[in-house]
This record gives structure tokens, sequence and C-alpha cells, in this order.
């Protein structure tokens, strides 16, 4: 029987361990309206969302691949610290350190250098100053929105969310790719004018 | 309001067919038991591991983001013909009639060009004739069978699988990369070991 490399052996655990991540729940809805989805599934399909729509991206010298493993890891350490729902302030106030620290447990299930490097792709994203980031997070973005939308605002009905948590939340969607921005803004409007969001709060 | 352009629309029409994915089941157990995996996560899983995993191709030169894309992309036909269980040989005798009808639609949603260079990827991969489709096709077997070796052989003991239909479905393996084939010989011999597996059935 070959003997399996330590070096392998690792990568096999780490690999395994990610499969924690389809039980992670979040607040979209699957488009038929039969469940909420997962990590696992909202990574692929971002992921799959950049192969398409990697023509929208700010920066033409975008590098897709970067920008691909990148979304594949994004979610990785909500296996230990769960999905923080991007309304839900409390929980977005510690999500830094919770996240942190599954990344210090996550990422070092894979050797040395390989863990450090998917790391600092992690970090790279969260930071979200280089081009790949900022798209990356466009996609992260657009997707859950146009869930809600499709889903008349399924989610957003169930946590009373208004139009002013929204941009504030996704505005970041800008940075990262103008032409999907001008979209995600036309699919606000429409589901301001159908009751699927709330309309935005008078400012104090 | 922005306008959309017929373009983007039909880029996010097929994304939202996409979604359709994620009830396309499989018949591989998550690793906590708790029900089957799906194909969206089943792509995510595989694609994930093609960036931990790529530096056992057999080919140095393989191009990994070409890898990935493929790997992302390689079972949206699914959505129409299912997932064909490797080992139900009547539905794997007509599963390329299904999956050829299954492509027409799908990648007929994206823009011309666009979709004619998805669904030739996903040619390229099923032909398995690259270095790129044949390192994902090792990914693709090589992840099923952990699942099946860490859930105690749950899948195959349940449908009767014996080892020379699991060594006949995933020998291709050894052609995308050599590393990960002693590996996954090395689950099988454990698996007919600790019984996960029935033994190989004698040659007439």
């Amino acid at each position: 029987m070959a003997e399996t490399s330590d070096r392998l052996a690792a990568q096999m655990r780490f690999l395994t361990e990610l499969d924690k991540l389809k039980s992670v729940g979040r607040q979209t809805w699957l488009l038929d309206g039969s469940r909420l989805e997962n990590d696992a599934e909202h990574s692929w399909h971002v992921a799959t969302m950049a192969v398409v729509l990697g023509e929208y991206a700010a920066e033409p010298e975008v590098d897709m691949a970067r920008v691909l493993r990148m979304l594949l890891v994004h979610d990785l350490v909500e296996i230990d610290a769960g999905d923080t729902y991007l309304y839900d302030e409390d929980a977005m106030a510690d999500k830094a350190d919770r996240e942190g620290a599954a990344a210090d447990r996550i990422f070092a299930l894979l050797p040395g250098e390989q863990g450090r490097e998917l790391r600092a792709l992690w970090e790279e994203y969260e930071a979200g100053e280089t081009p790949e980031a900022r798209f990356a997070t466009s996609l992260d973005r657009l997707q859950p929105l146009l869930h809600n939308v499709l889903t008349e605002g399924r989610a957003w009905r169930h946590h009373g969310i208004h139009a002013d948590q929204v941009l504030e939340r996704v505005c970041t969607i800008a940075d990262g790719s103008p032409a999907l921005w001008a979209y995600a803004q036309s699919l606000i409007e429409h589901a301001v004018e159908r009751g699927y969001l709330l309309p935005p709060r008078e400012r104090d």
C-alpha cells in the first residue's frame, strides 16, 4: 500500500474539514423557495458568477484566477464563526474577532506555507483593497441581493429591512464593478416599488 | 433607472437558472451523515480541491484557472439531466444523449459566443483529452471516493458496490494525477479491508 506523504495527508484533512461549509446556513432563500442556501452553495454560485461576469470588473487587469480562488475560500472561516447576517449589527460588531480565530484554526490544517498563502488570500478579500478583492466583494453582495428580489424580498421582509440598510451594505459593489452597481441599483428600486423592501428611513 | 443591456440580462438569466443545481441530489453523503450532498456543493468542493491539490497534476503546465472554470461548470447539464450514479449502468448508457440535450438548452441562455465558449469547456471536460480535463476528472472522482470511505461506505453499501466497479470508474484518476491515484488506491484497499466495499468479483 502506497504511503501517503505528511503533506498530502494534511491537505486532505483540510479538504475534509471543508465539508462542514455545506452545513453553514445563510439568510438567502433558494429561488424555488424550498429552503435557505448554505455557504458552500453560495461560494459555488459567486465563483461561477465571476466566470460569467468577469468583463464587468472595474479594472481590466483583474486576475480572474485569483478572484476565483478568493471566492472559493472567502467563507471558510464561517465553519467556526457562522454566517453573520449583513443586517445584524450586534453580530457584525465582533465578526472580525470571531473570524480571525476561525482562520487561525482552519488554515493551520494545511502545510505551513500553503496555509499562510490561503490565509493571506482570505485577508486580502476581507481588506478589499486590491482589484481582485473588490470585484469578488461585488459578486458576494450581488448574489444575495438578486435572490432577495427574485423571492419577493422574503428574507428582507422577514427581518424588516429598509432600503437604506441595503444600500449601505451593498454600495461596495460600485468599487468592484460600476456596471454591476448600476444593475444592483435597478434591482433595489424595483424592490422598493414592489414593497419587497421597506422605504429608506429618515436620517436624524 | 439604469437600463440593463440585453447582454447582461441574458447573463443574469443564465446565473439565475444555475440556482437549480443546488437542488440536484447526488449519491454522496455529507461527512456528518446528515444528508446527501447536491451538485452545487460538490462543484464547490472539487474546485476548492483544485486550489489545494494543483501541485499533483500529472502535467506541470496545466492551466489551473481553466481547471477551476471547468469544475465550476462541469455538472450544469445535470440541472436537466439529473445526476447519473457512476454505478448505475442503465442510466450511464443514455447519459451522453440526456446531457447533450441539457447543454443545448442551458448554455444557449448566455450571449452567443459566451455560451459557445462555456459549452466547449464542458465538452472538453467530458472528452477528457486535455491535461486540464484529466486533472479536473481526477478530482471529480476522488471527492466522492473520499466521502464514501469516511462515511464507512454508506452509499456503496446501500447500492451493493464491489471494489472492481469502483476501480473501473475511478482509475481515470491515474491519467490526471499519479500521486492522487496512489492515494485513491490506498483508500480503496482500506475500504475493502474494513468491509465498506464488497471484494472484487471474479471475471468470466
